[in-house]
């Protein structure tokens, strides 16, 4: 999977390289790549936008973003020579002449044959455009050479359009060359998941409807809307967090183990879960809105775009039938948490005398994805000196104390390289991503109609409406997320 | 089975009480009760000894003891009243007519009827004579208040002895009656294996042979017999440790769940294990003695007695048939530490490209008996800012961190106080003590015989001899414990 001496050395080529995306992610992280040598050879960075910049203007532009966003500091002796890599090409997105330009120029700057990654960092609307005159100006044929193209969220604002993106990526690239890219998964912690299930014994034996009571999921914001107002508010919470990063990291937690970490064996197990996820009910929705969200910016005054949502969802198989999936996501929550726990059920019998009324804790694992990175297993022990009472402790593993001084290197240093190496497993496909919005899909679509899930209300700084706790108090449960799972966040 | 209100003061007769036991640790576990509140009211504290003591002599060399050993600070206020129920019996163990005297005594001393707690704390030599004449003078017949007696250990010396003594003990009381005490079961850390194990749910389903590979049970000490040259060159590590310890530790880890806390039941299953485990081959033992042992004060210039063992033994049951427990125990090691490994097969299968030659380390849950008490799970993790590589990592939980300030009781407070309160849960039952003797026999029989072991020798400050490495290592094993299973010893 790993790229073999003598390939061609790759350039890759950024649509909306004037962006903040490009300045601080994709750049920082190349710029760490490349310090930790992990580039391929010679790779060159190619910037396309309309902006009047030159080479120089471009380079020191991104030189700032390197200073402050990435993950290896910032160094002028490798910044040089990593500079001299990186040149601009100045276009406009929807003109095909200027596509022809960068035709033009990469064939000055490349030798042949050439690989080249194109990465879609532009607004949505923009990826068929840029497909398209991809296509069309031959800059997508593969000459001896590969050609693959990132893409980024989001893919799509509901199941039509994500498949009218699909044709349209699929008329010009086989889906070998469609990298979809939801960079939750390439944290440290989301990849370490597949890791802890299948490279452990002792876990994956109690992970299953046996043993587990329910799952939940959990990523709060703390941060509200700000300069995204515009976006956020056409798009909810659904969009934002749901259709990708909530149900990518539920389909890790329940995948059956792969076969091998082959891209499209990981990738059948994760659109099996997807395909299994029963139709989530609107009475399984609870939708919300931060007081103060419609007095933001370029907020509609009525808007009745949910900045929080938490869904039941089922999975419809053997391993994992009456298990509730509890997902929730949210703006301008008390703190900013990606968090999941397993809630085990409690014991069978218990040979203790314990009070009538006592309430055992049940055994939690959590997994907190960012930040504080680790894994707690609460269960009980004895209170010493005690004759028979028990109480819940935590036994942690913290990336911060095991691993200390390694920084975790941004999501993005592992997506470009895999996106380089043509390892897609971190990547959706077009399967995936459809039957992700195929579950979202029938939520947007009730909004004005009389089935809408009413929109409940929460003050910024809560742990949302009051709505989304009855929600599982209903069904004798409770968040344990966000909470007391965790002790020193 | 706690004491209800009303019933009779207590009096507790220690038998030997001019000895190291009563010093350091039962009158220092007494006063410590007290201070808790914990002892029933108005307890009585009666030594028996042959030193021409008064009350005021007997009194001052327990303070002492209490000031250097207690685990509650010493308090004035707090001792005054305590020794004022201390009293001391004059007599000599051997003589019929002191026992007379003693009976005279506690009827002064006693309302009636009374309960009475014997502490035989003197050497094991003398167990048979006091329970003869405590039956003899009448005082182990219950007037309405009860009778018990607690035994020390060495309870025996081999099965037959035992069986003996056991005789004895039944001639003059009944088997609910006798408390023979072996203080590791008395440890919060020993005492916690079966909350563990039995409300918690997640750890239950992977405890048997189908996911342990096998469990290694270390009681390591670093000093040499130092004053205990004596007892020690006739007893030797088998006796010493292994048919007490041990065995008890490897039983709380192997049981079936009782279904309560009831005494019976609880010693019901610890007899189901000691009946399953496969009388142990010679083969299956290592005995050594450690360098420079033949000099200490003492000891026989030709001493053949093992200060260190190693045992294999096998449980032939459903739960744990095929699964090795590996038993080990020695003085003048590299430390001090108790700790049992259960070690996790590995997995089935692997998704991900690992070397070839890749040593996968195995799941190693280590329960810390003593000190650093603990409970420490090793498992894999992916190393961050890698690919695929994986590495061990703990998930910890320390006493210490989970239970600050807290001061773990001594092992004798817990014991003293159930056996005040007729809970016998952690003692052993005469059927559990002949077969744990029945165990050790032949290994003690085979001495001296052309079929014995040979004698193996190690360093002081050393694990082990060589010959106890290769011992696991030809099953294809390595000993985990006191190695780096865990992190910071």
């Amino acid at each position: 999977m790993r790229q073999t001496e003598g390939e061609p050395s790759p350039t890759i080529v950024i649509f909306g390289a004037s962006g903040d995306l490009t300045r601080r992610k994709l750049v920082p992280a190349l710029y760490s790549l490349y310090r930790k040598d992990r580039l391929p050879p010679d790779t060159r960075i190619v910037g396309f936008a309309r902006r009047p910049w030159n080479h120089e203007d471009f380079r020191a532009r991104l030189r700032a973003g390197v200073e402050e966003f990435a993950s290896k500091s910032f160094d002028e002796k490798t910044w040089n020579p990593f500079a001299a890599r990186i040149s601009y090409a100045r276009g406009n997105l929807n003109a095909p002449e200027d596509y022809g330009g960068l035709r033009s120029f990469l064939k000055e700057l490349e030798d042949e044959p050439t690989n080249r990654l194109y990465y879609a960092a532009t607004a949505p609307d923009f990826y068929t455009t840029i497909v398209e005159y991809l296509g069309s100006t031959g800059l997508a044929s593969e000459d001896g050479g590969w050609r693959r193209i990132v893409v980024e969220k989001p893919f799509g604002s509901d199941l039509a359009s994500a498949q009218e993106l699909n044709r349209a990526l699929h008329s010009v690239f086989d889906e070998r060359q469609v990298y979809r890219i939801d960079h939750y998964l390439g944290k440290e912690t989301a990849q370490n998941i597949l890791f802890f299930r299948f490279v452990n014994t002792i876990f994956e034996p109690v992970w299953n409807r046996n043993y587990i009571d329910n799952v939940q999921i959990t990523v709060a914001e703390d941060l509200r809307v700000d300069q995204r107002g515009s976006y956020f508010d056409s798009a909810g919470v659904l969009r934002d967090m749901f259709q990708n990063h909530l149900l990518q990291l539920l389909s890790l937690v329940a995948i059956e183990p792969p076969a091998s970490f082959d891209p499209d064996t990981v990738r059948n197990e994760k659109v099996k879960i997807f395909a299994a996820i029963r139709p989530v009910a609107l009475t399984d929705t609870v939708l919300a809105q931060y007081r103060g969200y419609r007095e933001e910016e370029r907020v509609a005054p009525d808007s009745k775009t949910p900045t929080y949502a938490a869904l039941k969802l089922s999975v419809d198989n053997w391993r994992w039938q009456g298990v509730p999936f509890y997902l929730r996501s949210g703006k301008a929550l008390a703190k900013k948490t990606s968090e999941i726990v397993i809630e085990f059920k409690r014991p069978p019998h218990l040979m203790f005398d314990l009070p009538e009324d006592y309430e055992l804790t049940p055994n939690l694992l959590t997994l907190y994805i960012q930040p504080n990175e680790g894994i707690y297993l609460k269960f009980e022990t004895k209170v010493p000196d005690s004759a028979r009472e028990t109480t819940s402790v935590d036994m942690e593993f913290r990336y911060g104390t095991s691993f200390k001084g390694v920084e975790l290197p941004d999501a993005y240093e592992r997506l470009l390289l895999d996106a380089l190496h043509g390892d897609a497993s971190l990547f959706t496909r077009s399967d995936g991503i459809e039957l992700s919005w195929k579950l979202i899909d029938p939520i947007l679509d009730a909004s004005d109609t009389p089935d809408a899930p009413p929109l409940a209300f929460y003050d910024p700084g809560s742990w949302g409406p009051p709505e989304a706790d009855e929600f599982v108090v209903r069904d004798g449960r409770t968040w344990w997320s966000g909470s007391d799972s965790g002790k020193d966040k």
